[in-house]
């Protein structure tokens, strides 16, 4: 059975979350479930990209991680689109078998037993201003498949005063998950350069709103990729 | 006996290294046994400012830090100047007892028995742009206080290929602390607004450099205080 794959690149660093500033290749599955307003990554979800999303085995997936890496062991990130709409545990059980780590970011919007293999899983809910409608019932679930193995958090990223009060409930929801914030990016154009001093801006909104609340369960990190390379895709 | 205290300021977040994102209050120890080239804290390092600094219990310390976070517990960051001069044994000791965390971020020069007290210990040792000398027995202790204990990570600032050729044999010499790399900031006037396209540079420059050489081991991260608020202190 093959997969379906927008992209995978790398050796470059996380820019995001639990693993910020760690050594990842990105594994970016093609499909989502999902269609969030502000979506940075596009060009794994909507289907008329699809033509673009190259039909790999997981042993081609595994070959092409490999090369990019040196043979060196180092953690994958599984992104998308939605990977758990697909197989990966081939791709981990191989990947694992080398000495290499997984990570799997994705809404939590369907659960698969593959998770319980993974080192770490980030749930990411999203919030209002995306326009999508968290099924938490599906969300518990990855959760739940997962509470043997890996750690598992969640991050939320935060537009605005709706999406920081929803962020707070999601919260109170699942106090045990380590809890990664993160400002929303409204500018995700590839060709358009990012505006440094409004992301270091929205940090800094961000920032004051979780501290001026005393809030102190939460994390609070910026996207170091855009502050980086901007939108530029495959790094 | 009384604690030197530069500053205590926050809650703000941390923006460096292991912990970053983290909301914390800050305890910066006044007095320091280096004198680096590029000291971002000279305000608790250079003793011309000896008479700045305050003069305080460790229950003076422990109100204030209580006042600044409103009696919720997060985690404070012992840093300076070097806090491992001190002996903040009792500070510790009232905090946790408050279901507070504790940080420290020293360079490893000396080893402390409240060390083993912390949740989270950040040695730093200085490279070769700093004009100080490791000493890499002392270092080793301060790790071997902490071994049952904490975390301990240990965080290197690179400004250059020559610091990054002595990381690399750091983490040789250190293969079980988690490592942190970050770009140096040669700007820290506190007057002098940052700028943050020469600071996204700085951490390209960092990225690539690790990445060409395949080297997964560290994580890289900039500074997000720097990002935030450019050199302004108290936060």
């Amino acid at each position: 059975m093959s997969l379906r794959i927008a992209e995978i690149f790398g050796p470059t660093v996380q820019g995001e979350g639990a693993l910020i500033g760690e050594p990842t290749v990105f594994i970016r599955a093609g499909g989502c479930d999902y269609r969030c307003s502000w979506c940075d990554s596009l060009h794994a979800v909507d289907t008329i990209y699809r033509h673009d999303w190259a039909k790999m085995s997981a042993d081609d997936v595994w070959d092409r991680v490999r090369t990019l890496s040196g043979g060196q062991p180092l953690t994958v990130s599984l992104s998308g689109g939605n990977p758990a709409i697909q197989d990966f545990a081939p791709v981990i059980m191989r990947g694992k078998s080398e000495g290499y780590r997984f990570a799997c970011e994705t809404q939590g919007s369907i659960a698969r037993p593959w998770f319980a293999d993974l080192d770490t899983l980030v749930l990411s809910p999203k919030p209002p201003s995306s326009g999508e409608t968290v099924d938490w019932q599906a969300f518990a679930e990855c959760r739940d498949v997962a509470s043997h193995g890996p750690k598992v958090v969640m991050k939320i990223v935060v537009f605005d005063d709706a999406d920081y009060t929803w962020a707070k409930a999601a919260a109170t929801r699942f106090p045990d998950l380590p809890l990664y914030l993160q400002p929303g990016n409204p500018d995700v154009d590839p060709d358009h350069p990012v505006d440094l001093q409004a992301c270091a801006d929205r940090l800094l909104w961000l920032v004051e709103r979780v501290m001026d609340d005393k809030w102190f369960m939460p994390r609070i990190l910026p996207q170091l990729h855009v502050l980086i390379w901007g939108n530029k895709r495959g790094v």
